[in-house]
């Protein structure tokens, strides 16, 4: 597939890197729309095979800064696909229970079952991420779990779910604009978070910690792929790209019947 | 400690290892079972002080051949011990939801948190015992295992958790007594399974996994312990000698008071 994502190394600086790029997409937004739509038809056909096959699992991780469009992926890549065998997993501020656990701990309950689409609306990224940006562990805690997160996912990916990982990439004047926006619109002021304005100031933190995360995860049984997202056309197409891509490597088939079904009556 | 197990390495054969000796202890049934309820009460005052700290976490796994003393284990250590803090985990054949994800999916729910013991009863050490004596999966699927199962350990480990691992080990003539007394004894019938039997015909098979399992995953942060379990009361000294010990290295304490219980009145 034509690269929709942005490559990123250890060097790299997130805060340096455009969000308005548009890789791999020739056109504007009428296009990249219509593109989208196009591959939504058979997103669904190729879930119904998955579901029915009942042999593969997909794992989808969704990481973003605040109003990065997390929820927003999920309406509108997943809208008109079947919920059964689609589930978004949403990991919170953990529990006092999750808090008195290892931090996989409250992660692997979800994780998909053969046939299953599984989406983490934040994941187990944010015990490297908010964790560490603000410090709510030591570094000699925390950096031990760059080994543990690959460890887990090579484990998942061993025994048969595949893996696919997003970072939906927006710069900090977006962000300010889709904050401002969730202040004026009446239809959105659920949406905003006093918190979030506290995370806004450890940007540049963030951005450090999202790029080490990445890039020390990033491994061919569990990729990242850093989508720039302040276009939402764009990134909605390049989710769908990308995951279409996906499940069309995976394959699934519709099971053959083990009988013949010309040789059944019902009476 | 005095070593009270049998060290095995790359080429010990399991098969021709004695499991009629009693390293570290001399001395008879009789004193056995008196120093073991010795150690009951400082069990009991570890595990309080364990339960009241809510800091650390201990983690047993116990695995053994059919009658090989799991059960009795439990009931002969752990009476007296407070069952709020303590857990029983028992891992049976897999469902067909657990089956239909990664096979470590039913074990992390059931791991300890902060102030609790939790003892496995069968484990996700049965997923490169049964798995491969009974080739349910193929080699190249439960080979990589190994390393998942470190990898498990080794995190649970680094997040907090203390774990032990004890094989019980009885020879196959041991097991032939004490499968014939579940067939002689009328309050024993009920533990009587066709199925022991086809499984013990895979005796020197199971002594090989369990040989590589053991040496695959043996390590500081998570060792296991090879007790020889001909002698009950062998077997359950040594299992309180290693658990007792292990609580005293964590060493739990209560925790001070926030505030000056002299100045507060009741009334």
């Amino acid at each position: 597939m034509a690269r929709c994502w942005l490559p990123i190394g250890k060097k790299t600086s997130l805060t340096k890197l455009s969000a308005d790029v548009t890789p791999g997409f020739k056109g504007e937004e009428a296009s990249a729309r219509e593109a989208t739509e196009e591959l939504r038809g058979e997103l669904i056909d190729l879930q119904r095979k998955l579901y029915a096959e009942e042999r593969q699992r997909l794992l989808i991780v969704l990481q973003a800064m605040d109003t990065g469009g997390k929820d927003g992926v999920i309406r509108k890549v997943f809208s008109g696909v079947n919920p059964l065998g689609v589930t978004v997993a949403r990991f919170e501020r953990p529990t006092p229970a999750e808090l008195a656990h290892d931090y996989l701990w409250r992660v692997h309950p979800h994780v998909p079952g053969n046939g299953e689409i599984v989406i983490f609306n934040r994941s187990h990224y944010e015990d490297v991420l908010v964790v560490r940006t603000n410090k709510l562990k030591p570094k000699s805690i925390w950096s031990k779990r760059f080994e543990h997160l690959r460890n887990f996912e090579r484990m998942l990916a061993d025994e048969g779910t595949t893996i696919v990982k997003f970072y939906l990439h927006i710069d900090r004047d977006e962000q300010k604009e889709r904050l401002q926006a969730r202040l004026d619109d009446t239809s959105r002021n659920w949406k905003f978070d006093a918190h979030d304005l506290e995370q806004r100031k450890l940007w540049d933190d963030y951005m450090q910690a999202y790029r080490d995360a990445i890039v020390e995860t990033d491994r061919k049984y569990a990729p990242w792929y850093v989508i720039p997202a302040n276009k939402k056309w764009f990134r909605d197409w390049a989710v769908m790209r990308i995951l279409v891509d996906t499940l069309r490597k995976m394959d699934p088939q519709y099971p053959k019947a083990d009988f013949d079904p010309t040789t059944i009556r019902i009476v």
